[in-house]
């Protein structure tokens, strides 16, 4: 087994390399803005982002670049040929072969990619909140929703290795406008657009007036605006903070039924929040889940490593194919 | 491995009993009500129906009843231990071990109770539609909807063996009130009782014009109506069998984007009448999927033994614990 692995998430907005040690430990870490480049399928702009990330992480424990054992975590639909067939939330780069860029790039042939979510749920699993839990959920929330499935013990990867995209579940139909090109999805009432596209919603209505006042325009309060708020205690912050639990418990409640899954660790860049949200979800969940009286608890925990898991996640499945 | 065993599916409105050789041949049958009695938990006049089933189709082929190994199927959420431990649509079970009821009846050891939907998955993987797939979702559409979901070529039975719970996702939030006590279930929109609903909705909004003057009011309209309009080409019968369609497809859509389950299986007591459904939820299902475009094919067939699956697959469970 190696000991040392590098991992890069790249989401939506920002990517973030770490150096993580065979136990979990963190030894670099670096990021860069998340190239958004105007032109489809290349993947050449974020190959080399990821380049200079792994040089200037490489140098800082003296370690070859062309030699360390890399991992991707790409979010959206990752074929099992490491091509990224599908990525709602980073358009740009639906059909890239990053890995492959990246590997021509550094003349490094130990490249590996997965999904994001996928490797967040890996790297809680080894290290973190669900160690030893069989049948959990990994809810990553970032620009989008992400999943990585437990079932059983083994992570869910479906016919061609796409299961996990929980953000595009339908919860209501004919519902609001989603990236993907569909209506209602999930994500689109929590993650970082969901909480975005709700604030307007409210401000739009009337229900933010205090923040509508202080930002000077409904189209001008941000969805940090609210969170901000709500840990003062505001009000109006707080019914919407609670509102977007609510739609989170929703999900979760959903998901519960399909697989019986005991467990949900909450992740993704937006886990800052979660100190928020996750309580609001918590009081909601078994209103919602179906037979909750005749189940077992289910629990619902932040991710150990937050914004994180999915780059420590991916340094595990370079770690884990090299071997 | 035993060579024949007795399959007993308990559905919301009828039980089903069928003696299926190991090689999936059917070798006798027969059909009760299912009892509707007005005291919680007991499961005793369930077990004496079944155990009449039991006896009659044991007497067809000279069978002592005593020793047959028996499987049941029942719908809602199944303990291991065999007690139904939550059964929105049979609610008179819940908490029931009606297994136990039927083994002290007959005297009988081999008794084996799964989930219903559970039940028709292992059928149509063993024997049917399902024959070489690793990653399909079983769909049974009677009274409401259950499911049996194969991932990476095993059942995925969940923390507390209820998984596959698919007609409780909701799939329109604070939608139409479900048995459950929860709102805007999957099964709210398709499956026996959501037709019925659909069906009483569409006549009161006007939207069934012929069906209510030829029925003598609204309110008498019934899903057969419907059904059987729509098979005459109907217009108004038509649209909403396809809105059925749509829904159909909305929860399969969801289903695969959470497990990349490449194929759907749809059985169940209202399979009768998949043909006028399925199309519908074919031409719809490719615009509902995320990234449907990135994806090979999802397949969507009947089920091969359409409403004898449940009872053949409790068969097959009874085979497989009894050796």
């Amino acid at each position: 087994m190696i000991d040392v692995a590098l991992g890069l998430d790249v989401g939506g907005t920002k990517t973030l390399g770490l150096l993580v040690a065979r136990d979990g430990r963190v030894l670099g870490e670096a990021h860069r803005a998340t190239p958004h480049v105007h032109c489809e399928g290349s993947g050449a702009a974020t190959a080399q982002v990821l380049a200079a990330l792994t040089r200037e992480l490489c140098s800082t424990q003296d370690i070859d670049p062309q030699k360390i054992a890399i991992g991707i975590g790409l979010p959206g639909l990752m074929r099992s040929d490491g091509r990224l067939a599908f990525a709602p939330n980073l358009r740009s780069e639906s059909g890239a072969d990053i890995g492959t860029e990246l590997g021509s790039q550094l003349m490094n042939a130990s490249i590996f990619s997965d999904n994001d979510a996928n490797c967040a749920a890996l790297c809680e699993h080894e290290w973190g909140a669900a160690r030893g839990l069989d049948d959990f959920v990994m809810v990553t929330l970032g620009t989008g929703i992400g999943g990585g499935i437990f079932a059983d013990g083994r992570l869910v990867r479906g016919r061609s290795g796409f299961a996990g995209e929980i953000g595009h579940m339908v919860v209501q139909a004919r519902g609001a406008p989603c990236l993907c090109g569909g209506f209602g999805c999930w994500e689109r009432y929590v993650s970082g657009g969901g909480l975005q596209r709700l604030t307007r919603e409210a401000a739009v209505e009337g229900r933010l007036p205090t923040l509508v006042a202080q930002r000077g325009g409904a189209t001008l309060v941000r969805g940090e605006d609210v969170t901000e708020a709500a840990r003062e205690n505001l009000a109006e912050a707080v019914a919407l903070v609670r509102e977007i639990g609510w739609w989170l418990a929703l999900g979760m409640a959903n998901l519960a039924a399909i697989l019986d899954c005991g467990h949900f660790v909450v992740g993704g860049g937006l886990s800052a929040a979660s100190d928020l949200v996750l309580p609001a979800a918590r009081d909601y969940l078994d209103d919602l889940v179906e037979g909750s009286v005749a189940r077992p608890v289910i629990t619902l925990t932040p991710s150990m490593f937050g914004p994180r898991s999915g780059a420590m996640g991916a340094a595990l499945v370079a770690m884990e194919r090299a071997k």
